[in-house]
């Protein structure tokens, strides 16, 4: 068969799917790829950070929150996924007491798979930097950091996050 | 035919359905019921509030955030919902430089139906207080107060809230 007679219709097939952004962004140095979809989890909960000067929303994919909502949080569930949005804090021009999301910080994740990370406490870590989602970290070792900052919530299974009360 | 054949297959749709908390909560003064599900909507943003120190949360229906995701905010489109959900900040124990969701204070709501709720700006409000989702307000006038707060952001159809940036 003529090269060109397999060419030509690939060629249609990758002109007709649409190209996501999330598939060229780079994994994470541990090899860890960007959740798709994460834009459209399920709310955990959120924070304001003092410190640094960050508003953050947390969010979970659907294993999260449903391990979430059946109090499975101590361990959770392999296959849970949280994911923090990150941006440096706005003042809001209408109403100055009240600080929102400016400039996007980072967004990071911690994917639960007891197996896979058992090196890193279960769970995988990974962080992407700014609208351009620029992989945190210049090795793998990247996630030691992770750790290591997590530590003072080893008894809550390494997360600093608590599913926040609504009535449900 | 005998009362009790029609009692007794009542009874046991009645008990065969699951009694949603929602559906038993007393509507807003103007009318407004709790929107349903509303704690699965997406996000649209977050904010901290330093003059009555609440952490906030802004989730939207289906129909605002694809509204948000076309740009399509001023105005905001009939259907669009928009909810806040309001905590008491608290501090991390592990991490005090971090102010976390404490008590909820209150969930909120702005609903645009412009021509349904042209008395108040074509938005409907409404707003329960605490775990118990008490209405606010002692009569529908409750909503003059609403509106006279958003009327500071008048240019932006009324909405303190703007789309939190991420990479889509």
């Amino acid at each position: 068969m003529p090269i060109k007679l397999i060419l030509v219709p690939l060629l249609l097939i990758a002109l007709a799917c649409p190209v996501h952004a999330e598939s060229i962004v780079p994994p994470a140095p541990n090899g860890i790829t960007l959740p798709g979809g994460y834009q459209n989890w399920r709310l955990i909960s959120s924070s304001y950070r003092e410190d640094n000067k960050t508003l953050r929303v947390i969010l979970g994919n659907d294993q999260a929150v449903e391990a979430a909502l059946r109090g499975q949080t101590n361990p959770w569930p392999d296959g849970a996924i949280l994911g923090k949005l990150v941006w440096k804090e706005a003042r809001h021009p209408q109403w100055p007491a009240a600080l929102i999301p400016g400039e996007l910080s980072h967004v990071e994740f911690m994917i639960r798979d007891q197996e896979k990370y058992a090196d890193t406490v279960g769970w995988g870590f990974a962080r992407w930097l700014g609208m351009d989602l620029k992989p945190y970290g210049a090795d793998a070792d990247f996630a030691r950091e992770c750790v290591a900052c997590h530590t003072p919530v080893k008894d809550n299974d390494y997360v600093f996050t608590k599913f926040s009360t609504l009535p449900r």
